[in-house]
Parts: C-alpha cells; sequence; structure tokens
C-alpha cells in the first residue's frame, strides 16, 4: 500500500496534532506507511506540548492529493473541517469522538469511534488491542492531549476510559499529571499577544447545521473580562467573516479554566437560534453559559437542535 | 440507560439479522439493555441458520421511535437503508463494514467499521477485546454470517480476519465449516417459489449516487438462466418500481455461487451509466460480468464513479 498522510482538523489543536502522530506510529508498527502532518501552525498550548517532549513539529500541508492518493483522518470526519482536497482523497481511516457529519465515502474503511474525551484515548485502547509499546515520548504527547480535551478531567466529555488512559500514559511519560496538566493549560491561555484575527481563528471550526454553515471557535482563559475588553473589534471582524464565507452565525466561546463557565459572543443572522438553544437573552451579543466549557457536548448539538427544528 | 433497538438493514440478509443478535448479546454483557430486532422477515438462508442453531426469529418493526428514543445499527449505516424513522432516532452505537454515505448524527456515538466481508468478524473482536466467552448458539449464527457474506470465503471482500474468525466460531459451535457452509448457501437459493416481487426485493438496498437514487438487488443461484426465465415480467416490475420509488436505476445481480459471476438486468433512464461503469455494452437489458460477486466492492463504488464523474 502507498504512503498514507494522517492528520487532524483545521486549526489544529494538542489532540488533532499528537492524534495524528500517535495514529501514524500505530499505523507504522502495524505495517503501514505513514506520516503525520498538520493542517495549520501548532498554537501555544501544542507548542508547549511538543517542546517539552522535544517532539519534531509536524510538516504543515493545505492540499494532500498533490502527495498521496490516501489519507487517515484524527480527530475530525466533516470535509469542511478536513484538507481542502479531501474530495478528491480516499479516506482510508478514521480515528475519532465527534458527531458524524458531512462525511461519506465510495468505499468501506476503517473507522473507529467512540464518546470519549479525547482522540487518543482511542489511540491508547488500539496500542492495547495490538499488543504495541507506546514510546515515552509518543505517551507524553497523547496524554498533554487528554489533558487538553478535558480540561484536566473536569469536561462533562470527559470519561473514566479517559481519566485511566492518561494514568497509563503518566506512567509511561513519568509525569506527574496534575503539575503538568496545569502547567499545560496555562500554556494555552497567553492571549495578549494574539491578533484579533488569531484569536477567532485558533481552535475555529465549520459545522453543517440544516442548510446553514455555523462557525463556533472557542478560547480558553482564566480571566474571560480581559478576553472581551477587545469585544468591539472581534464582533467587527466576526461580521466580516460571516459575509465573505457565508456563516449564518459566529459563535465564540470564552472559556474560563478555572471556573468552568463560558461566555459566548455570538454574531450573525443566526444570532436568535443561541438564544432557542441555550434560553438565554442575549445582551450586546453576549450570554453566560453557566458550567459549559465543552463545544462538542454542550454547544454543537444544543444549536444543531435549534437548526434543524 | 434506556433500552436500545438493535437491527441490520431493510430486506435482511444473514448477517444483517444474525449481527443484530450477535451485537445485542454483546451489550448485554457490557451492560447496556439492548434487544435485536429486523426491519423485514427472514430469508430461506437465514431461515435456515436460525433453525439449525435453535434459535428465535427475531420481531419484525417499521418503526422505532414508538418504542425507543435511541438505536444501534449493524451491517449498514445509510439512512435509506434502516428504520423509516430513523431521523427522530439517536443513533449510540454503529458496527459495519461499508462505506459510509447518508449518514450523520448529532452527538458523538460509537461507531466501529472496518473493511473486512463481514459485520460478525467485527463483533467477533469486540467480543475477544472485552474478554466475552461467545456461547455456541451465537458463534453458530455469526460463522453463517462470515460463510454468507464472503460466499464460503470465495468474494473478493473476504480477508483474513474474516476466515480466522470463522474457524474459531466454527470450533465454538462445533461445525464442519465447509460441509455445514455449502448447505446454508444452497438454502439461499431456492427462488421458484418466490414471486417476481420477492425476487427483487430479497437483497434489494438503495444507494444514493450524486443526486440519484440507485436500487441493487442480488440473488444467489446455482443456474442464471432460470432466473432469467422471467427476464421481462422482472424489467416490467423494475420500471414500475423506478416510477413509483423514483428510482433512476434498478439493477438486479444474478450471482452463480458456484461458477463465482454475476449476469446484470438493468432497468431505467441511468442504464447508460452501468456501460460506463463496467465497460459493457448492455444486450438486451443484461451483462455478463464474469468474476462479480460483490455488491460493495465489485459493483457499488464503480456505478458511483459513474455517477459523480
Amino acid at each position: 500500500m502507498e504512503k498514507l498522510l494522517v492528520f487532524g482538523h483545521q486549526n489544529p489543536d494538542t489532540d488533532a496534532v499528537t492524534s495524528a502522530i500517535s495514529f501514524a506510529h500505530y499505523l507504522n508498527q502495524m505495517g503501514v506507511e505513514a506520516e503525520a502532518v498538520a493542517l495549520g501552525e501548532v498554537n501555544e498550548e501544542t507548542d508547549f506540548a511538543l517542546r517539552h517532549f522535544e517532539a519534531d513539529f509536524p510538516r504543515v500541508i493545505t492540499t494532500a492529493s498533490n502527495e498521496v492518493s490516501a489519507v487517515a483522518l484524527v480527530d475530525h470526519n466533516e470535509f469542511q473541517q478536513s484538507v481542502s482536497d479531501i474530495s478528491n482523497l480516499e479516506v482510508k481511516y478514521v480515528v475519532d469522538h465527534h458527531r458524524i457529519s458531512n462525511f461519506e465515502t465510495a468505499n468501506p474503511l476503517y473507522y473507529r469511534a467512540e464518546p470519549v474525551g479525547c482522540t487518543n484515548t482511542i489511540i491508547y485502547k488500539l496500542f492495547k488491542e495490538a499488543e504495541i509499546a507506546i514510546p515515552s515520548q509518543i505517551a507524553g504527547l497523547m496524554v498533554s492531549a487528554i489533558i487538553s480535551d478535558t480540561l484536566l478531567f473536569k469536561s462533562p466529555t470527559c470519561t473514566g476510559e479517559d481519566i485511566k488512559a492518561a494514568q497509563a500514559l503518566a506512567e509511561l511519560a513519568e509525569l506527574d499529571l496534575e503539575a503538568y496538566g496545569l502547567e499545560l493549560l496555562k500554556a494555552g491561555t497567553a492571549l495578549e499577544n494574539k491578533s484579533n484575527e488569531a484569536l477567532l481563528n485558533m481552535d475555529a471550526k465549520s459545522f453543517s447545521m440544516g442548510d446553514k454553515i455555523v462557525r463556533v471557535g472557542q478560547v480558553n482563559t482564566v480571566d474571560i473580562d480581559e478576553v472581551l475588553e477587545r469585544q468591539k473589534d472581534l464582533e467587527k471582524l466576526m461580521e466580516v467573516t460571516n459575509a465573505s464565507e457565508g456563516y449564518d452565525l459566529f459563535v465564540l466561546m470564552i472559556t474560563n479554566i478555572i471556573e468552568n463557565d463560558s461566555k459566548i459572543l455570538a454574531v450573525g443572522s443566526g444570532a436568535a437560534k443561541v438564544e432557542t438553544a441555550f434560553d438565554v437573552t442575549l445582551k450586546d451579543h453576549t450570554a453566560l453559559l453557566e458550567g459549559v466549557v465543552s463545544r462538542k457536548k454542550q454547544v454543537i448539538p444544543q444549536l444543531t437542535e435549534a437548526y434543524t427544528n
């Protein structure tokens, strides 16, 4: 079989980057030639993790069909979140923990999704099932992704399997989970040097809802008000982006990782859907969603329902 | 968690029926309440297998949302092949070995697909991974499905994993694989007492291709000419069905399970796509496809390409 490229979603977060690395390693051990790449530059948090474990930074690509004919997707499946030429490629493998939408293949494939907090928790199980040893460096990257995706086990997406995998991986990486975890999360909240554009794009993903496209970004912080100091500029940019990209709605979740709440900023013709979805009244385009930290579990299903009912 | 209904596709074949039974048993062992049902009466082959292993016939349903809010799909994922009210249900699990198409969820789920010959081969691996013993009766039903889907290991869809699983399951069921296999396949070729309608519907599935719907049925036989004695009547019925259901094309694969060839009968506006897909000229609506026995691997991808290019 020819070489596969393995990658996570656009605007890669720590799980997108490191699950490509860990799954490519798994495939290599299974006798499948595979290279981990990324669909964008790594963010501060991922940068911290890669440096901490002295790992190579993945090569960044924008198209894949110029290099290969087949790919493996990790941490995503929706085509609009994937490489730009995904329709010209054969998807041979998917390992993911998200809803399935806007995804189709002409041929049978290997697809492994579980409703757990992190793609790397599933990849940990794959290694176990195949009885393949996980090198310490890769274990360190994998546990970083679990910490990141579950906000150190505090997100409602976190399952017992995530905790079990993280503990086993931390042992392999010889890591103090709590101390390293806080350091890692803090590295991801350094927003003050980011441009408005960079902040909106950091972790933003597009979602098909009904016949509309909704853009949902998320930034982690320890001080929501600090982010909202730039609210007016962010709103302007969101409006411009909605117009140029055809988004019906742009939602930014500003998540306080200490308090475990999110303030959402909603801009676009679909803003009323936000009010329906979360039973709130937007005030100056914002609303506080108490206890909401998970886009996947606490925002996307609710918005999808508001758009499809 | 409330009870789940577990079912395979409409017009159930042996894998659709028995993978519902085996996966429901697996879920029960994992502490999830689940009941196997079927989306239609079982065919002769499945009837033979259920009687041979003295298994209960599954209850037949046409809608599920009147009973439950969540379901598990086996041996299919495309909504048009599923229960009629699938859009009102939450899909919690899928175990399948087909392409993914016309499938989407609002929430993360458990999805396990592998490009192997039979759903029960994957379910065999699930039992192994969870270290759950497979009762002899269920092992017998599972191996029947592998024999059926791989035409006793002769289909190009058959993988080493299917053979390995079948051998292990045959041992658990205390079965002579070759002797039982031939008996089972022969039980599925008793077509003479079937009405034309029943024959066309036996194992037919609908597929989205481009913006069209294509219907593809398959009958196994040891004598293709015997089936073609009713060609004119079948054609008429296919035309009527295309008109009433809006199919662009109706293809019937008449597969000789001894010679491992198929004659196809193609009716509808899309008939020219068949000529493109298989590089043949239809003569009196038919063409012989040498060595073609697998709808999934040797017919659907080729037709899809003809429809989308």
